[in-house]
């Protein structure tokens, strides 16, 4: 099936001049949603790195890491936005066009030693997967790899992650 | 598996007097978090109801919303927050204990006659799950099904609800 046919580009979303991929018109369709889940759990299986847990971005990030760590087994940690979550925390501030933004993560959310994949749906500039890998490395875990449904590749997101095994199913 | 006891609860959150139910230490072990879904889905086909697709109400309902759709094989429509969703959509206002709330869905999320499941990760008044009910409908869907994770029975949220079939795994 060729899933990057799936998606639809909207022009001037979130503002003037962007083009935004919509990903809901992959979403709704049943065989395209599922194809898209089992090459990405296919993909990260192939590269043989070890998963003990999903960290999961809000709040796209969660349709496809859930699914996922469905598939693998595994628990999954929400990476939220700030105040969302009821417990302790840690958190992490990182820099957007204009401004500042702020991920948090239960600190019980992730063991010591713990593998994890952080699971988003687009990699852009990848400052939100940047605080996000942040997040579980403050409280010890591991981050093992990146995996998003699309890759904007001009945006050069992956130099921004850095040395972690990056995986993404549509490139753009 | 005991999973209610992996429910945590957390006193005064998000305000003083409430006792917040905190999923994410269910989902974060692996065979807890894959035997809600598998609960979740064999409730969903022992009951017959028809789903064509899953409506997953923004955010936490996508972390239940999205395997539930895998494992049924069908596709997924977001029910977000104001100004999320990129193309066109409609919208639903409801109240809350102070002020009004709305949520949107893309009016080409749900197709005309569409059997749809609307899923969220917790029933307490019912005032979010009746919008999207709501928001399927204004798009000629047929709501089937509401499922959740916890239902907070006390706080009588099926009565909002109203005539559907609704399904939660764990009662307090």
């Amino acid at each position: 099936m060729n899933l990057l046919a799936k998606i639809r580009d909207v022009p001037d979303f979130p503002k003037k001049g962007v083009l935004f991929k919509d990903i809901t018109t992959l979403l709704k369709e049943g065989p395209a949603f599922r194809e898209a889940i089992d090459q990405m759990v296919a993909m990260l299986q192939d590269s043989k790195i070890q998963i003990d847990k999903v960290a999961a971005v809000e709040s796209r990030g969660f349709i496809f890491g859930a699914p996922i760590a469905y598939k693998l087994g595994v628990g999954i940690v929400p990476v939220r936005k700030l105040g969302k979550l009821p417990a302790a925390t840690v958190s992490v501030d990182y820099s957007l066009e204009y401004g500042v933004n702020t991920v948090e993560m239960h600190s019980d959310g992730v063991e010591r030693g713990e593998h994890v994949l952080v699971v988003d749906d687009l990699l852009a500039t990848g400052g939100t997967t940047r605080a996000s890998i942040e997040l579980v490395e403050k409280v010890g875990g591991i981050v093992s790899g990146v995996m998003f449904l699309i890759e904007l590749e001009f945006l050069n997101g992956r130099q921004t992650i850095g040395e972690y095994p990056t995986f993404a199913l549509l490139k753009f």
